[in-house]
């Protein structure tokens, strides 16, 4: 969820100087843990290019050494911040536990639009070393991909929208795609579409695409 | 339409050694017009980083001072190869003149698939090219993608499958991004669907989609 609780050097006014007793309690995981939580907020307003492990190290106020120490190098610190990106995406966008499928649905397309919308450089850096040829990028972005179709077909294990195919999955990733060009061509230009028509247009797209598969009880033509 | 008839250095056993009196007759637009559809053809099967001077210069087989005259540098080649490739894919994909509207989307993404088929390599390139933050490539493919939106609505023009407004044209750009998204998908993975349903769901979800919108009759919600 992005809960960034890792004190900066700067402003950081509940730390006396030369006191480093409050990080030092941290383990080894949860101060890693934090600093990734850092490297996502700071991704929210630049791209992956511009997400240097000096920025890093100067927003949390601690070394590049210790820094190199915690990611090895800047891509694997890359990698490990677009995954942990990735997972607070899958995380934010899980739909209510209970409710009509439509409403849990309009639920999980409005916190991806506002996961869009906060993230928006970082989640454009996705996108583009997804198929920009970034082969460790494309791989975090696809497995984020799968993982929200495959929470279509668990969210709708009865099939009250969608039966479970392998026509079903192709077209349900389609709609991933879809809905992600959706948000990121509204935001270049929303002219003349509210964000509650694009919100709908989200929502009612899966089961009108489901509408378009062979249902259950039909013979396949 | 990506007409070749560019002769090439190799097997060329029309024309005699030493005799180049056919290429002479070409004039200098005919003889880039030439070099430009060969370069398609070279780009069907190579990524565009693969696709370098020397390559067309031996496949064309004339010399590479006479490419770079014919088109600066190497970026500006490749510029004018990918917009001759988007320029195929858009006169490729066009409807039938006539004919029930289904049938004629229908044909339209069957010519879609088979271009994607038959130029798989460089249609990878375009898209990646576009994301990855190669800024002419992007224009390139941003104005195919927008002439082909256009087209739906051309073609529609009577609005028997979708009115034309700003919502309508931003769901018609996410059909064209779940359709690229269907294709390139299904070939990576085929598994489970056949090209004809795959053509079918390609086909069937834009009036399917269409649905979702308001509909000129009925007052916006």
């Amino acid at each position: 969820m992005g809960c960034v609780t890792a004190t900066t050097g700067r402003g950081s006014g509940t730390r006396a100087p030369g006191n480093r007793a409050p990080r030092n309690r941290l383990s080894p995981d949860e101060r890693r843990s934090q600093l990734l939580d850092l490297g996502v907020r700071l991704l929210a307003t630049r791209s992956l290019d511009e997400l240097s492990i000096d920025l890093l190290a100067e927003e949390a106020g601690i070394s590049r050494g210790l820094l190199y120490h915690y990611f090895g190098n800047k891509h694997a610190f890359h990698e490990a911040v677009v995954r942990r990106a990735a997972d607070d995406l899958i995380a934010q966008t899980a739909p209510p536990v209970t409710g009509d499928p439509i409403e849990r649905l309009l639920a999980s397309v409005t916190a991806y639009v506002d996961y869009v919308v906060a993230n928006y450089e970082g989640y454009l850096s996705l996108v583009k070393g997804a198929a920009g040829g970034n082969e460790a990028i494309r791989q975090i972005y696809d497995d984020a991909r799968n993982a929200l179709t495959d929470r279509i077909f668990r969210e709708d294990a009865q099939g009250q929208i969608i039966e479970d195919t392998p026509a079903a999955r192709l077209l349900m990733r389609g709609w991933g795609a879809m809905t992600e060009d959706l948000v990121l061509s509204w935001l270049v230009d929303p002219t003349g579409v509210t964000r509650e028509e694009l919100l709908a247009m989200m929502a009612q797209s899966l089961p009108a695409l489901g509408s378009i598969l062979p249902q259950p009880s039909v013979v396949e033509h």
